[in-house]
């Protein structure tokens, strides 16, 4: 699944989410920057795509996508009178201990997630507009919402009157901030959840107001959306939490918690707030249910160098995981105490390792207020005091999290987990694939979400299942070609014969995370769609095959994906391949294989990347292929420099249909790959399939004749 | 032919030698930095290799190397008493008006220039090293050079035992400034000649030995070494300026001079001082002779816009010259008033454009002084009430030389004359080839130099012809892998009919700057050298046929010419390509095509660069394959996104010896390649030739067979 892309106009908006990406080594102009051009930005870039991550939908559970729609459709919650809701918002401002005169509501929860529980929809809830990508700004008497291209029309249609929209994106279109500064009179009071921003994010925006005088205000004690929405606000997940097994993690949390407290002691610091919540279920080996496709908890996570505090709904905690923690030496806390736990640490002196890129401006300004009243109480001025060494006390150490590169180079056990899981991955969709060339055969008329839901049904009969790990993007003909396409029932296509048809879908199991893209068609292609098909096909197995030496950022292979495309004038405006998690979120950081060549973060050896050149044709057609690779070191015959070299090995064996490939175009090389391919997901998946669904890969992976 | 790279440990060191790419987007730790450790530098990229540009030579002619090195040989100045010297220089520290503690000898001229006039070499007058690379410092007592791994073995040689040898890149050697803060008592005054350090270098400096509370003192006046060197320093080149002719330049001065006041109005600014002198030099349509390899004269011009005046030594205005600078509206003033007239520019309240990484301090801070002064006199703190709108006065633009790009862009003249030279250079290599292999058939005796210099005479006699581009590298076996090799009449190898033999060589023509590398066998070639020769050659045609949408920025491509040596563990430790003068300097930005990702540089139609991958092996040979292309659009069946589709076409037409070619490892693709190629070669180039030399392309252009 590739991670959407916006359109070249919007690489600066406030739209491109990137939570997952925030440890880049330039900081990207995520939601909350509020559009600042950000000086480290490349300059010259705009014709470069930029990576933004995947609608998040309502969605909680793996329950058929139809029928959470149907419910969706169904909420009034979301849909109910704006006005209404804006009015009470309003009647808020007033309050003596409020006194604003706008407030800021962004779509995110308070750990940077891709995807969110639903009681932090806020955005939603308040605006009508349900659109994954959006900030909402209320000001006493005007409201706006911004959204980018992809949801102008469902936002027209959802936004009441009250509501300015506010097309990101689009000439003339202000930024969150220009708005602001331009609407009120000088010196106003902005509210926000600081909760709800991330540390620089919140920074930025003070600075971007202040221009106009006005103050940023941090609401820490109530979320005025939360204030409103009152009884029908849905109660926050508390799904139990479960042991990852260590047979599939395969690092025990101590040996876990003791590298972490390693590089704290390194990093001069005695302790860490972990907010990521993929970081705290990796570095626990617990996972949660509390968000849809994401196998994580709502939790905080503080390590200190002789202790640690997770900080969650203690209704979670089963009593197996109560003595796992207690074993662990880590103490369970209330996920509302984090803050006073941070005015603690203050308080004892802790150096603190902060990740502003990632931690929400409440946890940062809270130390930060702790630390001045630590040295106002004695007498010292500031931190800087304790820094030449006149005096100890509590002080910040500004890094990127520790955790995420731990993460993202996966051990043998993780590798193991995710081959496996990957191999019943690719069982279920044979068994899809020939369900469904069947049904077009016998002219069954199937609808993009019906064939959804049908792929999901055949995934839950796995071992292993848990959930999606994206929505599924089931895209027929004109829809393929549209990069963040989500069907809706009322809406959908149905899927031609006649027609390309695109399925990017994923999921979760309990020892790994998939994502697979394949294109096909079901009757006869047009030269045009072969000769696309088979250049994406070509950039596919260039990236496949790439060998570099070690320390190779991923932008450095990004060309190989699209030298064939570049050839006769094609491209695609999404990056080519994105970090996996092991049995963790589709999408992690910190590397990435794109045009983003500010991502200097070395493709490593353990690595999982997607591999998922495309080309889309507007209101024609859609192609991707896109299977996961893990980074593994090479058997070189030199080894110039002293480096090791890499290259990469396939998890995913799902095959390519070689009706849409044009083998004239094909090199030998190119040829035998597919071939010896083929025959791989020949003698890796058949052994799981029978009947027809087995038939069907037997026919699916014959070799390709040299013409 | 190639810029130098270094070994990777010295990528910080102050050894990096970058005037010609100070426009990159991040700065380089250049010479005068002084190994500063840059925080815009990418962490992880300590594998990737540094350009530094060539060794510059003492040779001043175009006359054989042989002879001048003869001279070199002979010349005592550089050689002599060192001691000397070095006590000379300590008397003048004392004097009232000096009153230093150091004084630091850098190798530049004051423009920054890659190849300088024998006057300025005074870092290998006082040291007696006469190595291109290299840095002098002398307190009162210590005496001081540093210098990078090229060079430890002939500094070893040349350097009296007053000297340490300070091997800049080793484990634990300090940099220039460390050492300066650990040497001298706090609060010490170190002197510098302000003209020889970039603005930017000289202010990295004075923060790096704050450190220690010293102070930076310039000394406007003299040049230290100057006054030691007295009667026998060489008088500065005063050969006379010509005429570019529009008929190469393509665009007369006026219509250069007024696009440059647009973009200075543009940028608010109302004058501009350049002394880059290849800027100098294609602005105007002049050339010059003061410097070996480069048609260039030392000179300062600042433009107004409303005038102009040219700061050069008259001697050199011919009666010609000075009648079109006439017309041209360019006053003539004598080189040493520059910086009086910058002074003149502040008092009459200009908006001064100053490129900080290229202008010298000398002339940033004199302006600044006389900006304060002039703000000063009339009651002001300084500039920034000016900003305010409350007064009138000078000011500085701070900003990269508009020149750079606009050079680098060439128009069609500019292509045409490129095109002309390099057939008239492809005719003098193909008799120079055609007499070498006849000469080692015959089992003559030649050293690397005496072909180095016969070739020259083969170049010396086409039209046109001015000068080497540069120092001809000739490497015979293992001097081939040495990236920076120059041969030396006493110690040069004899070329071997069993060895590789690598030949980096250009010219200056009238119309054009040429720069090629090929590399041969004279017998048979072992079956390692044919796999890497064949793998370069891969990378070569690789990077030849790329297509790439505008905007791509050149570091986008430099994988494609690796890739096939990565297959098998191998790889080069320098750049693929750099931009190329017309009829100028054979090294110029602002684009490259290397690892250098900080160069966002978009590679533009009409740009030059050279195509270069290469191979090393220590001790044994190197390889390197070299031509120059310019950026073209392509006519693709395709434009998405509405973008154009470049690619390049070829400058240099040489064959490549087929003989170090392995076919069967060559895709059919590829094989075409080479026969497209050398038919084309046959083609432009037969005309030109005959007897021997003609039949000798013949045989060369002859198709491979596929096997």
């Amino acid at each position: 699944m590739i991670m959407h892309s916006l359109t070249p106009q919007l690489r600066n908006s406030h739209y491109c989410f990137l939570p997952k990406f925030r440890n880049f080594s330039f900081s990207f102009p995520i939601s909350h920057k509020f559009n600042f051009i950000n000086p480290n930005f490349p300059q010259n870039s705009k014709t470069y795509p930029t990576f933004i991550v995947r609608n998040s939908s309502g969605s909680i559970t793996a329950k058929p996508s139809s029928e959470l729609r149907k419910k969706r459709g169904n909420d009034s919650d979301f849909c109910s009178d704006s006005d209404q809701k804006l009015g009470d918002l309003r009647e808020l401002f007033s309050k003596p201990n409020i006194n604003i005169d706008a407030y800021i509501i962004p779509s995110q929860d308070a750990h940077q997630s891709e995807f969110i529980a639903e009681c932090y929809m806020r955005r939603a809830y308040i605006s009508g507009f349900t659109g994954s990508a959006g900030t909402a700004v209320v000001t006493k008497d005007k409201a706006a919402l911004w959204t980018d291209g992809r949801y102008f029309l469902q936002a027209e249609q959802q936004l009441s009157s009250s509501w300015i929209l506010m097309r990101a994106g689009n000439m003339g279109v202000p930024t969150t901030s220009e708005w602001l500064n331009s609407v009120l009179a000088p010196g106003c009071r902005i509210g926000i959840d600081p909760f709800l921003f991330s540390s620089d994010a919140a920074e930025e925006l003070k600075e971007a107001i202040s221009k106009q005088k006005h103050e940023l205000v941090y609401l820490y004690d109530c979320n005025l959306v939360d204030e409103v929405w009152k009884a029908s606000r849905p109660k926050a997940p508390n799904k139990p939490i479960r042991l990852h097994d260590l047979k599939y993690a395969g690092l025990d949390v101590s040996s876990k918690l003791s590298s972490l407290r390693s590089e704290l002691a390194g990093a001069g610091a005695s302790a860490i707030v972990i907010s990521m919540l993929d970081e705290v279920a990796w570095l626990l080996n617990l996972r949660g249910k509390d968000i849809p496709h994401s196998p994580v908890m709502y939790a905080y996570l503080i390590v200190e160098i002789d202790g640690a505090k997770l900080f969650t709904d203690n209704s979670k905690i089963t009593s197996e995981v109560m003595e796992y923690l207690k074993n662990a030496g880590i103490d369970l806390c209330p996920y509302e105490s984090i803050l006073s736990e941070i005015e603690s640490l203050a308080e004892r002196g802790a150096g603190l390792w902060l990740d502003t890129s990632s931690i929400n401006a409440a946890i940062v300004n809270t130390y930060r207020s702790a630390c001045d009243k630590y040295f106002s109480g004695r007498g010292y001025q500031n931190e800087i005091e304790r820094s030449n060494g006149e005096s100890s006390g509590p002080y910040a150490v500004y890094r990127s999290s520790p955790i995420s590169l731990a993460k993202a180079v996966k051990n043998d056990a993780e590798l193991e987990g995710m081959r496996n899981s990957h191999l019943r991955d690719a069982a279920a969709l044979a068994q899809f694939w020939s369900w469904l060339e069947e049904e077009i055969l016998k002219d069954v008329v199937l609808t993009e979400v019906q064939v959804a839901d049908k792929l999901l049904e055949f995934r839950s009969m796995q071992d292993g299942f848990l959930d999606t790990s994206f929505d599924t993007i089931s895209g027929s003909g004109a829809n393929g070609a549209i990069i963040h396409y989500k069907p809706e029932p009322g809406t959908c296509s149905i899927l031609h014969a006649d027609k390309l048809f695109l399925l990017d879908s994923g999921a979760q199991y309990h020892d790994g995370t998939t994502d697979v893209t394949r294109t096909v068609h079901f009757g006869e292609p047009s030269s045009r769609q072969r000769e696309c098909f088979t250049r994406v096909l070509q950039g596919h197995i260039a990236l496949d095959q790439a060998v570099f030496p070690e320390n190779t950022p991923g932008f450095v292979l990004d060309a190989f994906a699209r030298s064939a495309l570049w050839k006769i004038g094609l491209d695609y405006r999404h990056g080519t391949g994105h970090g996996v998690g092991a049995a963790l979120n589709v999408h992690e950081g910190p590397q990435s294989i794109s045009f983003r060549f500010g991502n200097m973060t070395p493709l490593l050896k353990g690595m999982v990347v997607s591999n998922e050149p495309g080309y889309y044709e507007d209101h024609s057609f859609g192609i991707r292929i896109e299977n996961l690779l893990f980074v593994k070191e090479l058997d070189t015959p030199n080894n110039y420099g002293g480096h090791a070299y890499l290259g990469f090995e396939k998890l995913t064996f799902v095959p390519i249909q070689t009706k849409l490939i044009e083998v004239s175009l094909l090199s030998d090389a190119e040829i035998n790959w597919v071939n010896d391919y083929h025959k791989q997901v020949w003698e890796k998946v058949s052994t799981l399939l029978d009947g027809s669904a087995r038939q069907w890969l037997w026919n699916n992976t014959r070799p390709l004749v040299k013409p």
